[in-house]
């Protein structure tokens, strides 16, 4: 409690100073370098990319978070340039500019925690970063827009800014809140969306899967391995479990940083209360990432039910999601059921099309075999110009079951990512 | 030779008769139902889609092939509609068609192999098939003409008839030739391609993968094994290494069907040069499905070299060839290497990026972790306005290599797929 004026008041979690600055790289000169600072220590949980090609930062963070222990000092983030596929020199850089952090924010240059976003490939201009520090450490700041401006600086072709928060009040059997601890996060991705993050830095989970930058904020005190396992399990059914273009990233990072600011201690019995709240923030942002998605004009979520394992139901989400017809069909509202069936048939999944089921919002399109007796393609097309709607597909086989929250694909993202001129 | 003129004269296999009508299936009134008739018999080698969906034709397809141990009376095509998710009605319909083509042309239904293309999920009007096989029947003949019927009904969303054709000359001890084999074939596809077709039928052949519709017609005498392992050999380079839109189809058909009528038998010493242009016209038919890809603008052939396996070449291959983010930067010709490594990257395919090296036609973009030293934009880009390029990549693993021809994602792909009005 010791940034904050009172239970009630505010929604940033104590303990951390945000803020953000322009550093020229950006082309439109917008905030592109942001700093979240912990003032009194903190400790960290990172997930990062599968992609067996890193950027620096992934790199560097890595090494960092396991030299340290956890320990973090600094979070530096900058949008413009992904520091990715720069070679020995993009290592170099970002380095360099933890050095400069550190030494701007009075920590050791290891537990500063680096993170880019933007084009793969082009030089990374840690010059610019490193000048800015001196105009960094005066913007910082524990107020809300101090932390907006944070999020505002990592975002690239996003088009809003991307956060969430929530509290859990500390009741003693029964009697008013003694405490609150708060959860703040925000987050950058509407392109190159098919996260697959990893286990947590030091864990020796299994891997689960992020194309985006995510970075949570948390006054609980706690240690890494319990970070860890509220960040593993609050990732999975939020951004391992969205896909915009299936394209996974080289520089996925979900960082969750705890100040302990509060004063309450992440004590067993606290455990669901704030994996819970963790999952709440964490769900909220990814599916702002999905509704911000490029050229994005309907948010399906597919529920996914009856499979004969939670991989097989997630074989064939992702399969759906992936599909360019099944999201070209989504584009116009087109209730063309037969290509939701085709891409889970070729998800690797097991199945008997004779067993399944599909509904388009409500309406049954498909039932055991052939078209469903009561479908209504006018109904199933108004279910489907709606901005949000879910796709539930029974496969008759078992219990598994996954929720996948993906978007349509429209000639608004190939005009996106088709931008080019010489 | 029964069917044929002389050695030299037509490039159409002895042996066969083609032809097609217009029943009324396709919305256009186009051609829509086609027969190739092998006038006195002939065996085939059948492969169709791994996917777990198939359509009612595939089932019967395989079914057919299996009971006469690959004899084949007629091959009996529609498109407009793919019977497929049409329950037990599509399973009886597409009997009924088997059917009516046999009393027609002379042979026992289960002789018949059928295919269809079109919409999934639409009953199947069986009732316009059997009703047009009169007016079919009427139509047969060996000219190419004939055969160009057949090709032009089995059209979709193509935008051009997909033919090819190869001679085999028999020399003897290096005389003039004293016979010739011939071999024809045409193709339907343009999209929901991303071939997967699978092992030949009655084989036990590893399944490799096809998203179209491939008929191959030769006048070679040979028996249903040896066709097996011709087309199995045949289709690997060719139809399994295309995508399109990487949508694997429920109704994905290669069917090589040989007559016998040029009285050579597929010796031993002539499996090189028998293969060698089963391979040919393969892959012309392949190339012609991806040149006319929905909305394509440029063909794209990926040279992966260097992986640790084959497989992991098909991997990397795949991965590159399904990103939407690679096939909307080939459609403006922007070279955006960096979206390759990530594909690569997240393709599931072991390599260093220290190692690997990519090139844009002839132009170097990256080397060994960095940019490439050479690398020039505008000739990268230059490169990449052409109709068709290669994208070469070199993991620097070992000597696993592959060559997949796959195209750009552009506007008018969104807007073919998306076309929907209730």
């Amino acid at each position: 409690m010791k940034d904050d004026a009172g239970l009630a008041a505010g929604t940033m979690p104590g303990g951390f100073v945000w803020g953000a600055v322009r550093a020229g790289i950006k082309a439109s000169g917008n905030l592109d370098v942001a700093v979240a600072v912990p003032t009194a220590g903190a400790v960290g949980a990172a997930m990062y990319t599968s992609n067996r090609v890193v950027a620096a930062p992934v790199t560097i963070g890595r090494r960092h978070l396991l030299s340290t222990g956890g320990r973090v000092g600094a979070v530096l983030a900058n949008a413009g340039n992904a520091n990715c596929a720069t070679g020995a020199p993009g290592i170099d850089g970002c380095l360099a500019t933890c050095v400069a952090a550190a030494e701007s924010f009075g920590c050791i240059f290891d537990e500063v925690i680096p993170s880019s976003t933007g084009i793969i490939g082009v030089p990374f201009p840690a010059e610019k970063v490193v000048a800015a520090m001196p105009t960094l450490k005066s913007a910082v700041g524990n107020t809300p827009e101090h932390a907006e401006a944070f999020a505002r600086a990592i975002m690239t072709t996003d088009t809003r800014v991307k956060m969430a928060h929530t509290t859990i009040p500390i009741h003693e059997e029964g009697s008013f809140p003694t405490a609150v601890v708060r959860i703040w996060g925000c987050a950058k991705g509407a392109g190159m969306i098919g996260p697959q993050v990893g286990a947590p830095v030091g864990s020796t989970a299994p891997a689960p899967h992020a194309t985006m930058l995510v970075y949570l904020f948390t006054d609980i005190a706690a240690d890494v391995p319990e970070l860890n396992a509220a960040l593993a399990a609050a990732v999975q059914p939020s951004f391992n479990s969205i896909s915009i273009d299936g394209d996974t990233s080289t520089n996925d990072t979900v960082l969750l940083v705890a100040s302990g600011a509060s004063g309450v201690q992440l004590s067993r019995e606290l455990v669901p209360a704030f994996d819970s709240a963790l999952a709440y923030v964490c769900k909220s942002l990814a599916h702002q990432i999905v509704a911000d998605g490029e050229g994005v004009t309907h948010v399906i979520t597919l529920d996914i039910r009856g499979a004969a394992s939670e991989s097989d139901a997630a074989l064939v989400a992702k399969a759906i999601a992936n599909s360019p017809l099944c999201k070209t069909a989504w584009s116009s509202g087109d209730p063309n059921w037969g290509r939701l069936l085709a891409a889970a048939g070729y998800s690797g999944a097991v199945f008997q099309a004779e067993r399944v089921r599909i509904w388009i919002g409500a309406e049954p399109v498909f039932e055991y075999g052939a078209r469903a007796s009561a479908f209504d393609e006018a109904a199933a097309h108004t279910a489907m110009m709606q901005p949000e709607y879910t796709i539930t597909i029974d496969l008759g086989e078992g219990d598994g079951a996954c929720r996948f929250l993906t978007c349509d694909l429209t000639a608004e993202y190939v005009r996106i990512n088709a931008d080019y001129s010489t």
